[in-house]
């Protein structure tokens, strides 16, 4: 492995590594536990899980790796705040849609050389992202790493 | 800036987003916002930070970047529960060492070279790094960064 390899690997495996805690915690969540919130007046588990899903989800046109695959989620998790409308999908479909948006964004990462880890994502415009190389997929996948830890830390507080 | 550099800049500029919102959130709040548990049996506000504390200072011996500055703060919020001991420190002391902390691991990391990220950290023996190289400092890093953001989302839930 060259050295920029070992390099993206190590983001790598630290993302698998958050997003494997968070996929445990999701599996392993009874339904009763997803409806309390992380703290009194708090965001409920399940707004959480539906936030971190739907933040990766958008990973995949943002870092040019396919079309996302449930906006449906937007609005309830993404858009607006707890409460604002009413679960989109069940427990359970919220769960496997966690496990298949992270397999999807597996797979994609497996084929990103070093190189293209530090193109630019498509949230970033052309002529900002030549003024400042540092807005790349890999400051994504740091940033979305940190952001699921962030909402984890939280989480874990019902248990 | 070549690739390596670019990888291992990134990786940094997401340890310092972390750190600066750890610093801007101990740094803003109160005393008394401290004392507070971060949701009802949970650890207190400043237990959490005296544990970032000391998890970040580790890391000078850990990455060989030197001694270590504030061991007295173990006992108290490392290695046992909440409520062992008293506060070892004023709230004031305790903000004050983060800094301090922080900026030694800042002066130290900008002396290190792409190559130098990926070798052994002082806790693997070389044995167990000659079969897994990816126990390298830059894995201590984004564990580390991980680990604060997974308490900051905790403590921001205080506020």
């Amino acid at each position: 492995m060259t050295v920029e390899e070992s390099l993206t690997s190590g983001a790598l495996k630290s993302w698998k590594m958050v997003v494997g805690r968070l996929n445990d915690f999701a599996a392993s969540a009874e339904d009763e536990k997803l409806e309390c919130p992380v703290a009194p007046g708090k965001n409920r588990v399940r707004y959480l899980l539906g936030h971190l899903a739907v933040a990766h989800d958008r990973m995949l046109p943002m870092l040019g790796l396919g079309e996302r695959l449930h906006s449906e989620l937007d609005a309830a998790y993404f858009e607006n705040p707890e409460g604002t409308f009413p679960d989109p999908v069940s427990a359970a479909d919220l769960r496997g849609i966690l496990v298949e948006v992270h397999r999807k964004l597996a797979s994609a990462f497996e084929t990103l050389t070093p190189q293209e880890w530090l193109q630019k994502h498509a949230a970033v415009s052309a002529e900002d992202f030549s003024k400042d190389p540092s807005r790349n997929r890999l400051a994504v996948l740091l940033s979305r790493t940190n952001h699921a830890s962030f909402h984890l830390g939280q989480m874990i507080l019902t248990k």
